[in-house]
């Protein structure tokens, strides 16, 4: 058996992603830092809406393969190790591939500026592209 | 052969650490984060000096065997998969335990107000009791 880093956390709302989706709150907006801290797991094919970040974000690729897409350039592939740093505003959506699951840890800093904007979904055609 | 998800990064200073440790520089202050986060690998016994983070910090345990001391308090045993959430000011020191190399991720919030106060050196009279 495969041994993850963090069990699966709660199922995530359909609003603002497609397919299944796991977040298990690691370092929660309570907690007395200014950064909020998530481990995320999404089933093959399920991705987040298209969103920014006003502190912006850094996702830190733990497990399977994942996409990663800053609007108007093309899908970038992730593997386990990989680190993609987000800026404030940047409009983007991650997910993972459409053969396996995909886990990463999600770090918001200064989470006082905001958490999340969310948008639209992300279709098939966005997605398949 | 074990799959990290680092590989390892530079030697850290002797004036800071115990023994052998190598800090990989995941997320640098000239990113555009209020937020610094390294990847951390300390060889069997080595350890941080004593220190404090003025944001605090967010360690998550990747692999092998840890310790963790708070100023006045016993020392705490971490495992993968454990995340110690350290607040703003505390002293405390972390690092190997004496069997094998411990590996972690280690998240500095609100790095704008200053990275880490170093602090005397853990002897090994702190480390072993």
């Amino acid at each position: 058996m495969k041994e993850t880093l963090f069990t699966k956390g709660d199922k995530a709302s359909a609003e603002y992603f497609v397919g299944e989706v796991w977040i298990k709150v690691v370092v929660s907006p309570t907690d007395l830092f200014d950064c909020v801290v998530n481990d995320v797991v999404f089933a093959p094919g399920a991705r987040t809406n298209w969103h920014t970040h006003p502190g912006g974000q850094i996702l830190i690729c733990t497990d399977g393969l994942g996409y990663y897409q800053e609007k108007g350039k093309s899908i970038q592939l992730l593997n386990k190790g990989d680190v993609v740093k987000i800026l404030p505003g940047l409009e983007h959506w991650h997910g993972a591939t459409p053969n396996g699951e995909f886990t990463h840890i999600a770090i918001n800093p200064s989470t006082t500026k905001g958490g999340v904007n969310w948008m639209e979904k992300v279709t098939d055609e966005e997605y398949n592209k």
